[in-house]
């Protein structure tokens, strides 16, 4: 591993292999773009895996959770104590992504960057201690140099184990009370943006608490004014241990050729990072769903991103990402296995 | 069979049930709300379905097939005999709906109400014959009363099969070469639109053909000027054999407790007409997909219905339908599994 092995270069895409899917598509007993997304969706996939019958059979799914300091101002509607009670919940099979992962039949890890519980032993859960929650980036930077870098390798390690395991797709999703306020900060702090444009109710802050939110973050960047106009450092500044390990998945799996599915606005304004620090990964990134959170639209559109799936959800967890799973699979099934024109003798509009 | 069996009462939803399975969500680890359309959803099968934790693992695809007499004026920018061909393709294998139905491990029947070629006999279609193709309506109308209840009553049958084989979900697709045009004019006379709002290019013409197909449409709705304001009446009159078995299926699912979920445009239309026969059925209908047909935004708004996709699909077959199924099943598995905060240890907002 180099010092910076985020900047390595990333897979590039077999454009005669997506080429090949392209014609596949215009011969298949259809008429032409009919089926819409799915047809784009799977001659990407094909230009990515280089494979001309691409598929996404294999899915993992890492789940990367962590505390913010944060949440001391008072800007989440949940106590802090549910991260943890969630990874139990994740592990025990009983949460949302874990029902969802069942019914994939996808391999879910869950990975715990770093809680304010430093003590904590789950079974199942990979506790990584990076520090007891994130410091409170209202004051200070959330972490040191060396926490950043653990928490971006935390996320190169799961995208490798991913590989290992022969992943075709990588899904990750994240957990940790507070961390819609780091996103909202991350994000504003990239795309100059004041944070009211930026800032949402999270897991359900009403008006007032969302005007609250929306004011800690403007005084946090005005408190890190002098931060260099650098993506890792304004992750670093601003961003949590789980948004962090996103970043390095996502940047890994870019270099490691894996597909990613990225899910809403936390995970989102992660690949934004990873986009600015990396750009070549951009082409690896396809997006599950547009979330309920109002400032994920505008990450989306900064990252020229057309999501699968817009079904009110703000649930995180990788779980928008999740449910847009079957949409990849049934576009790869019915690009491999239709009938062309030819094979079932039907006249196509020409003749 | 009384006379009229459609306008026979469609059963109610279980509004306790309803009402328990929307306790459920409320307790179920996540916030409140934020599952979106998904809770809705699972809300609202578990009250038809009358059961607190419904199902759709037995999914029922029927596909109708037709002839239409109005292709003699050039309104379809394929030649009529794909509309046979592809009845061979669907029970071969190799059409998109044959994919998904595998895919979805669904029943898969295809009716075929008349084509031209009446000596058709492919093993695996069930051959109805009510006509050669419907008549030209831009001259007389489609079909007499005859063939219309013989049409309706095949939708009725193919729904009794699915509630006989244990359907929990009925989707309906439809086939034939002109049938959009057929359905523009439908929901032209029912809607009182002009046909230009309702009038898109189908399986692809060109704008040239998109004007020429309206003015088709246009001069049928003065030719039937005279014509009753009567939703029967009107479909006779411009409808397909395929859309009235579409119209009958959808009546009888509502009549027997079976939920619909409805395809693109030409369903929609099916659907429009099936709720002005008989306003009970409304209820049972779920829909799949926004397609893009210009013409369905407005049959949608007509029926005040958020279809759960929108991947600018225009291939029919139930093809955008089966793709919300992996949806509505996730909705279920997410509404049953998911665990309680009380189960999970879980601190809530309030706590």
């Amino acid at each position: 591993m180099s010092q910076n092995w985020w900047q390595n270069a990333c897979q590039p895409i077999n454009l005669a292999v997506r080429e090949q899917a392209l014609e596949r598509q215009r011969e298949l007993t259809k008429p032409a773009g009919s089926l819409g997304r799915l047809e784009q969706v799977a001659v990407e996939l094909a230009g990515l895996q280089g494979k001309l019958k691409p598929g996404v059979r294999q899915v993992w799914i890492a789940i990367f959770a962590g505390d913010h300091g944060v949440v001391a101002e008072g800007v989440s509607a949940y106590p802090q104590v549910v991260t943890r009670q969630m990874l139990q919940n994740f592990v025990g099979g009983g949460a949302a992504i874990s029902v969802l992962a069942r019914q994939l039949g996808a391999q879910l890890e869950v990975v715990d960057l770093g809680t304010v519980d430093l003590t904590l032993e789950l079974a199942g859960v990979r506790h990584l201690r990076i520090g007891a929650g994130t410091a409170n980036f209202a004051q200070v930077p959330a972490m040191t140099t060396e926490q950043g870098r653990l928490a971006l390798q935390a996320g190169r390690e799961s995208a490798l184990r991913a590989r290992d395991a022969g992943a075709q797709l990588f899904i990750g999703g994240e957990m940790g009370i507070g961390n819609t306020a780091s996103a909202s900060a991350v994000a504003s702090a990239l795309l100059k943006c004041t944070p009211g444009e930026l800032t949402g109710p999270g897991t359900g802050l009403n008006a007032a608490g969302v005007e609250h939110k929306t004011r800690v973050i403007e005084r946090a960047l005005l408190t890190h004014a002098a931060l260099a106009d650098d993506p890792l450092e304004q992750l670093l500044c601003f961003g949590g241990f789980e948004i962090a390990a996103l970043v390095g998945a996502y940047l890994a799996c870019a270099q490691q050729g894996i597909v990613v599915l990225v899910d809403g606005f936390i995970c989102t304004v992660a690949a934004l990072v990873a986009t600015r620090i990396n750009p070549g990964c951009r082409a690896w990134l396809l997006f599950g769903h547009r979330g309920a959170e109002p400032g994920h639209q505008r990450v989306l559109e900064a990252l020229q991103a057309q999501p699968l799936l817009e079904l009110g959800l703000r649930l995180g967890e990788g779980s928008g990402a999740a449910l847009a799973v079957p949409l990849l699979r049934m576009a790869c099934d019915l690009h491999g296995q239709m009938a062309t024109f030819a094979e079932a003798a039907v006249a196509d509009r020409d003749t």
